[in-house]
């Protein structure tokens, strides 16, 4: 059976002070630390392609599994909705030659934004089980200073550029248990890109966050039949602290437990929840790991993940 | 063990005359005929979306199937290049919307080209199989008229507009068997967009098709531990009539075999198998078919689907 064996990262090291751009728009460090939940916003340099942060994060995990052999990969998925072309040919086929990896590699694009990264292990696990395959990166990797304005003061003092690969095989560390997915294409206004430009409506997609997320959770441990205390820990998607507080509120249990960290990163997109993963659980004495993305599309996936005996 | 259900499609009635188009070439009819192989390109009209063409298709599955009822479906991927939005959202979540799905609907887009109907297949059985999930969707819907230029000779007489919906769940008509996959993003630039325009490298894309293409089949023969006598028929992408009759010949079997159909369709990228399906396939005594899509990439694959006992 097909689970999660390892994850790797990049996040670039140059970005922007948050702090100084808050500053900008009037607003103090109270609510930059506060409601944003970020004081720093890694950004790619210019002439890096989204390939490109796919190819580091891929390089970190070759370089903790030495004996990880690239001719061994035989999938390869890239979840973005801001890829290297304009809609063809897919970011995956240019990883692949990238990363000099074999040719007998099945590779696609998924499309989802933060929910991407929850779809994107089912997808994973589900076709290579499909299709008989034995080593698959699911890598995110979704580049938001591509298409934030940065006069845009809904969105400019957000999001973070970074990359993430979640190395699928069988022997898995973690395995994939229940999962819950949805989507509600009536709000697809709220988060799209229309003349190159990213554009949200930061009020509907908190408040679309704030009914959906806590309640989706809820009904996903009862169809699991766990009830809260059988999880270790929550790892939602990192939209803001605003938005990782409000839903630790509503769901009516221990905060702690809804891990909030953001701090250097912003919203990564489809990469915070791994981002998570890869720092406050793979290395953790932790049994059990709810997850849960939500944004475009509207689009939401949870999932529970539990250490491999 | 999910399967194909069933499949329906939607070809836009208008379009465009491809002897007319070609004589303004300098290309006659049997050129037309015998190596593009379409007389007639259909084309969606300038207000439908991507979207409007998936939701012709869906609606003539639900016009087939009265009892198939809109709150079972639970899984929606469109496979497409070229959805409404610019990189977001994804078509998917449009089309749940348009079409009164369920919000508690999986769904995501696939960015392949030729070949995603058969990485589609294996991509929808598996997360299905992974998330529990029962009735799916998968679409392919890639309007080439959104981005082919009418003046370039290399690739206005090639494509046409249309759209699939390929139903899967349990108690299906034909299972998925082996499976075989590939990707060479060194041929990544042999088929892109760049400003908005679709760029072919026609030669290279029919040498990748002639050398690629009937080995791959004869691998997956092989790895099926079955010979050609045993594959009833043979439905590849349909690029061209030149690339289906050179493949057929390379393969070296009864090239009578190998399906050609895109008189009246041209190359409809993702939607050429599903379409080959639907006409010559779900209605037919055949037993056992063999698939093969290839292009945008460079991606292949290739499957065995037999019909359920």
């Amino acid at each position: 059976m097909i689970g999660i064996k390892s994850i790797a990262s990049y996040v670039p090291a140059q970005g922007v002070d948050n702090y100084a751009q808050g500053a900008k728009f009037g607003k103090d460090q109270e609510f930059i630390f506060g409601k944003i939940g970020s004081t720093f916003l890694p950004r790619k340099a210019g002439e890096q392609e989204t390939s490109d942060l796919c190819v580091e994060a891929v390089n970190k995990l070759f370089a903790l599994y030495p004996m990880l052999d690239r001719a061994s990969i035989d999938a390869l998925i890239v979840v973005t909705q801001n890829g290297d072309a304009e809609g063809l040919p897919h970011t995956a086929a240019i990883v692949q030659h990238k990363l000099g990896l074999p040719t007998h590699v099945a590779a696609f694009d998924i499309s989802l934004g933060c929910s991407g990264y929850v779809y994107g292990l089912y997808a994973m696990k589900g076709f290579m089980e499909a299709a008989g395959l034995k080593n698959g990166l699911l890598i995110t990797a979704d580049p938001y200073s591509k298409i934030v304005d940065p006069e845009d003061r809904n969105t400019t003092m957000l999001f973070g550029d970074a990359a993430t690969v979640t190395w699928m095989s069988e022997d898995a560390s973690w395995r994939l248990g229940k999962s819950s997915f949805g989507t509600d294409g009536s709000g697809a206004e709220f988060l799209k890109v229309e003349d190159g430009l990213f554009f949200m409506n930061g009020r509907q997609v908190f408040n679309f966050a704030l009914l959906k997320v806590p309640a989706h959770l809820h009904e996903l441990l009862e169809a699991s039949r766990l009830a809260a205390d059988d999880i270790d820990l929550f790892c939602i998607h990192q939209g803001s602290a605003a938005i990782v507080d409000a839903v630790a509120r509503r769901f009516e249990y221990d905060p702690e437990k809804f891990v909030k960290d953001m701090l250097q990163t912003g919203n990564t997109v489809s990469s915070s929840i791994p981002l998570l993963l890869e720092k406050h659980v793979l290395t953790s004495q932790y049994k059990r790991v709810a997850l849960s993305g939500f944004g475009v599309g509207l689009s939401w996936g949870a999932a529970i993940i539990e250490r491999a005996e």
